[in-house]
């Protein structure tokens, strides 16, 4: 029998519902895995248990009311850049200590009033950037488990919780979801209301979520999205896949070499329709173009820090800081549009797929504490088109290997069919054996 | 003598770099102005005379030092909406009564880094939407000073500081820039960074600011683009100016067509090569994608204060979220295309002029509280592009009427460089007397 805390979204959120199980058990089991492994994993910034079993207990006390929220009674873990009303936030830097606010974050306040249970505040490295806090990978304690989104991936992919938010300004839902297992999501740019969570780059930063299958993904972005219910869309017919290894092939790890030419075979085995897609010469500027932005608009965003509290800034952040301060605003805005032209020609590449199969990252996690590179998610953020990764291959490590799709701007539900059919007919990782 | 609180921002920097006055010197002045009309205009929001007088003498300890920022010692007004480190940030709504944050929003910390004294913070709307507060015309108490930004342009149009910050969703800098009698600019979409400015709508909200003259719009302008110098360009030939009467021109009362054809008779007298703008049959649904965009946002960014203090939300504000609550994601994404055409036409239109010539405002200022209709505003906010109001006019009343320049996205300069040329030429209503 799976244990509670190790059901997904979907399936906790159908058994409380049909009162098979309450939300209190639920939180319960999430809270005992927690103190398990949380020593070892560090994924939490801010939790608080009887918070979280009082709120569980006041759902459950509705739950016979009926005209539930789609995630009633089911925990989720929140990115500690997202304002919360009953919790700290402090973005992972010691200049906001203590940081209290009056109000949920708009993606906060939609998982409550849609039902959900929060468990508490995950580590965020500092200020969603390059700079580690303290989290583990699940997997291997000496292994980094990505950032930024550092503690919502181990939490999710070490059966912590079902879902987390996070969020994507180059790879930061993508590439730590794909080194702890589990499944991420970053949605078109824009689909999510970013209000109350802190900005780093206000033409990148897309809300992301994290949980163990598609159904899971569907289910909270519905809830963040206010759709009335869940698009449980499958694809009536196999899908037609692009091959897209990017002018960074060349540098990714064997492991993602291996996955990717597995999960091609794979594909065409179940009988999708692939072929190589042709990489334009014009993206092959992206990823510098897609780091000056971020770093031009990051120390606008961060102006009463840099003049306040540099001291308590570390000096990876101050060198991104640097760069922002001297790109000239014209060649920014060139930068801008360089963008815009990408997403078009985007569109045209893509328009006879239902999706691109990608890296989802160099490689396995790294040893050590630093995040990774993002150049494999940080095209698609540029390009800002939905991605999924989904937990499919292992490394020699022993490490999770994931799978990226990514699809058309604005058909978000569209890549979620292709990755439940990738799901029903492959597998992730560990349900293949 | 000009009076102190009457420079503008421009003279008072450099009057103050010159040692010829003191920071503290204006600030007085300012306050003092303060003191005698503000029972009147009710601009202000937050004020703290012996806090600004403090910040300003602090400036004037520096100014000998030299390195001086841009607007060192020049008093600042700030919207309601923008955090600040000193002030509470209540957002024109009894939910956020005393909410205090950690830190500025980042234009607040660019303007202090560049030595600015943030001398209060200006009466807004309820969360900058449609509810009016206090603030009345400084030209006549018994008509609205528009909004939502109604502090900032009510007391620079009343010479209570000489620059204001605001933010315009809808035509929330233009309007009561134009119903006060002062310099309105809205910059391109995206040119200003929002950290820690309420959120209305993601895809719309824009930085503006107010103040008296254009060379103070671009003083402020550098200062928040991260400039290291302003632009100050003027032009080597007359303009090509389009005369753009748009589909709202049968709405517009008799000062607002009289405002335009003398302004146009006045352009051409000046040497400007004037024609007239075919509004293309397409552009005529913006206004009402412009509200329904702005309603969907909206909503999503106000999920806690939706869920939780309904009660202490305006009739007007809940109608406003109940029509963004209706309004399916798919066509809010269809919106979001029509709008990427619409700009794309724009483009075009707009290739073979300097700026167009538009209405501020469907006339002056109503009477009553009511801050009046922004589709006039609203188009160019849509659009993306910058938009500048000029206090050429007056109405019959006796209240100030605008006329507005609408240039070409990510041209901000260009645009302000035929605001400097009109001003040169033509002058505002009060300088021709």
């Amino acid at each position: 029998m799976t244990k509670l805390n190790e059901l997904t979204a979907t399936e906790a959120a159908r058994r409380i519902a049909a009162r098979e199980i309450t939300a209190e058990a639920l939180v319960a089991a999430c809270l005992e895995r927690i103190r398990d492994r949380d020593p070892t994993v560090k994924a939490w910034a801010h939790l608080d248990p009887e918070r979280a079993l009082a709120a569980a207990r006041a759902r459950d006390s509705a739950t016979a009311k009926g005209g539930l929220g789609l995630l009633h009674g089911v925990p989720v873990g929140i990115k500690d850049i997202f304002a919360t009303a009953d919790y700290p936030t402090e973005m992972g830097s010691p200049i906001y200590k203590g940081n209290r606010t009056r109000a949920d974050s708009a993606p906060v306040g939609l998982l409550r009033a849609a039902g959900a249970v929060i468990l508490g505040k995950t580590v965020t490295t500092e200020f969603a950037a390059t700079t580690p806090n303290q989290t583990c990978n699940p997997h291997n304690p000496g292994h980094t488990p990505g950032g930024s989104s550092s503690g919502s991936a181990a939490g999710v992919g070490d059966r912590m919780m079902p879902a987390a938010l996070g969020t994507q300004t180059a790879g930061s839902v993508i590439r730590p979801a794909a080194f702890c297992g589990a499944v991420g999501f970053k949605p078109s740019y824009g689909t999510v209301n970013r209000t109350g969570v802190m900005s780093e780059s206000e033409s990148l930063d897309t809300i992301g979520w994290i949980t163990r299958s598609v159904d899971d993904i569907a289910l909270v972005g519905a809830v963040l999205m206010g759709r009335p219910a869940v698009d449980r869309r499958s694809l009536d017919r196999a899908p037609r896949i692009g091959l897209c290894r990017t002018h960074l092939w060349t540098e990714a790890a064997p492991e993602t070499v291996e996955a990717f030419e597995d999960m091609a075979a794979r594909l065409a085995g179940a009988g999708a329709r692939i072929s190589e897609v042709k990489w334009p010469a014009s993206f092959t500027a992206m990823a510098e173009a897609h780091w000056r932005v971020l770093a031009f608009e990051f120390v606008r965003a961060l102006a009463w820090e840099w003049n306040n509290h540099r001291d308590l800034m570390s000096a990876k952040l101050i060198a991104t800081c640097e760069i922002g301060l001297a790109h000239p605003f014209e060649a920014y805005c060139a930068d801008l549009r360089h963008a815009m032209a990408c997403r078009a020609e985007y569109a045209a590449l893509v328009a006879d797929y239902d999706a691109l199969l990608v890296p989802s990252a160099m490689g396995e996690a790294p040893a050590g504490t630093a995040t990774g590179d993002p150049r494999f998610q940080s095209l698609w953020t540029f390009m800002h088109v939905p991605a999924l990764t989904l937990p499919t291959h292992r490394g020699p490590k022993g490490l999770p290997v994931g799978t990226q799709f990514v699809g058309k701007f604005h058909a978000d539900e569209a890549l979620l069919a292709v990755g439940r059919w990738v799901e029903a007919k492959i597998g992730h990782a560990w349900t293949r054996g």
